[in-house]
């Protein structure tokens, strides 16, 4: 079972730390743990087992489907509930004196409130609160096969809905940037993907030079750059592609600036291996552009994560820290933007193995001229 | 200049609160009072003005546009850089000596690195940090004409898509809950939404008597309830609207319950007015079904606000507190549900005014036999 394996080893990293408990109180986290996908849950894990899932009265039935292997506790105060319980068991195992809390995800009011119970309930000896940070992040960081499953039928679901699109002729002059990006989302959803994964990105003639251009009523037209950012939400997992075609056919400047940022791309994915440093992944791409003398036209990183989150661990990027390991699921998204001009950017996610890097986002990257 | 009016609004509560700032970084709170749209961004604002807007590199050019009429403030670590930038001001004002924070947003880790940035950044003299709490929610529970706009074009958009499904046949027999769910929500997307409001509820025969159920692969069956609940974001606003039809031909037990959840949200709805107690317009409603005998049947709130958020202030239901004013947008949403037999739920989403509420979700609430 994927959900008790995970629990296990955050249970491990719990006891390494000589904690009695941990509350997990990000919801995506808690689905990580848990595979619930409502709107209110928390995990209560137990160093020496026994884990309680809290959600209120409006998940009963789905928690019982979604979370069959937990103990289950309803209540509308859901983490204090679960914080009484570590505290005052109802069953007769020992309460907890040290338990951990996500300080990166509970809020203030939701730290004086758990501390307030806490006090409360354990009467005489109130427990330790440490924070275990990013714990549970640093576990999904690396990926399991449920869940390169999931990213790959994601990953699948962009491709094919730009593939219908491009045969259909929808990428074509006089249409808007927002019409062809409600296409590309209304037919990812068609497809089989819960949500887009994020504000699809549409930019065309100078706008494809801003990197995060919201799409508008600016009209295609022949001549000009078409830069696609999108992705597919399937079973909760975020896929991630960039494409950039050209309309009409392409000018010597396109074709060039194209021509670099598939060289840097081709470069830095190259570069993905178990055990390489992120900085030096981000830099075998960046080198590329750097000495073609567009260095200060690429202001981002290589690329991030993606999983339950569109940007998670790790990030790639001059920033960053840390090695790549075996199951990292990860973008690699170089590009150039010349201000006023235009833009290219080419971004794929792929799965970091012990051999090549496994490819999941399957749309050509030819220059195609539409 | 609608996001300059609730800036002083906001303004008017630091002011009587004797805050000399405050820093909002709830990202919807700071769309709210600026207009911004991106992942990140925040908001100095100050008691005697020049308010800041703080956000990254990626969004100087949206920011721009977006929020022309604000200083602006490009800095990796934004919050931290706009805390700096109130104790120490780049231009001659004096620095703020009380802060506000939202404590129901900013995590504990967030509030510890604001804390060790005051102090490093005010030498001698650190600021004292103070709660606003919900501050800007409060504002957002009334709504502008604006805001009453978005709403409005959310409702027509959700409105247009149940109408040109059932129109096309799309809810018959031997399709499935999860088919027509994408197809709802593919709709909504060509009919201009950026997104559905939420996770679109698509429940028949007895997966219909489960408040929240996930559309899965049952399918539409003659004779069987058919319940859609489902809502259109247009410009950040969300709609929310539950109709209820039934294939085929209604029994009597279903144009029973049917016509008693119709007569407790017209009862709802009526009771929708100026200076209402929340409790008493969940009770106008809650009081028919109990007279007819299924309280039971009737487990939670009459409705809520809805705005930036898909539930915000104010929730009308028995734990609910406070009172209705002009320009609230809330939902009316009684439900009868009988386990394992079928439900149904009748739900608008309406303006509180003055007169009469606005109706702002206009789909036909007759039951339709289809």
């Amino acid at each position: 079972m994927r959900y008790a394996a995970r629990r296990e080893r955050l249970r491990a990293t719990a006891t390494e730390r000589g904690l009695d408990a941990v509350l997990v109180t990000d919801l995506l986290n808690v689905r990580y743990l848990t595979g619930f996908t409502g709107s209110n849950g928390a995990l209560l894990l137990r160093a020496d087992g026994g884990d309680v899932f809290g959600t209120d009265g409006r998940y009963t039935t789905q928690a019982g489907t979604q979370v069959p292997d937990l103990e289950l506790l309803v209540d509308r105060g859901t983490v204090s509930a679960l914080a009484r319980e570590a505290v005052l068991p109802r069953s007769g195992r020992p309460p907890a004196r040290t338990i951990g809390y996500e300080s990166h995800h509970l809020t203030v009011d939701g730290l004086r409130a758990l501390e307030s119970v806490l006090a409360d309930a354990a009467g005489g000896i109130v427990p330790e609160l440490t924070s275990v940070r990013r714990a549970v992040e640093a576990l999904r960081a690396v990926k399991d096969d449920d869940e390169i499953d999931a990213l790959r039928r994601a990953c699948a679901v962009a491709d094919a809905a730009l593939a219908e699109l491009a045969a259909e002729g929808a990428l074509r002059p006089g249409r808007t940037e927002l019409q062809v990006g409600r296409e590309l989302d209304s037919r990812m959803l068609t497809l089989g993907a819960e949500a887009p994964s994020f504000e699809t990105i549409v930019a065309t003639g100078a706008n494809s030079a801003i990197p995060h251009h919201r799409p508008d009523s600016t009209e295609l037209r022949a001549g000009d750059l078409l830069k696609l950012d999108f992705g597919a939400t399937v079973d909760g997992y975020h896929s991630d592609m960039t494409r950039t075609v050209v309309l009409g056919g392409a000018a010597d400047w396109q074709r060039e600036v194209y021509e670099l940022v598939a060289a840097a791309q081709a470069a830095g994915r190259a570069a993905l291996a178990v055990g390489a440093d992120v900085v030096a992944v981000d830099a075998a791409a960046r080198d590329v552009i750097a000495r073609a003398g567009h260095a200060e036209h690429f202001p981002h990183g290589l690329g991030h994560g993606v999983g339950l989150e569109i940007h998670e661990a790790p990030g790639i990027g001059q920033l960053g820290a840390g090695r790549l390991a075996a199951g990292m699921a990860v973008t690699v998204e170089p590009g150039v933007y010349l201000p006023g001009h235009g833009g290219v950017r080419i971004e794929d996610t792929l799965i970091v193995t012990d051999d090549e890097p496994e490819l999941l986002t399957l749309t050509s990257k030819e220059l195609l001229v539409l």
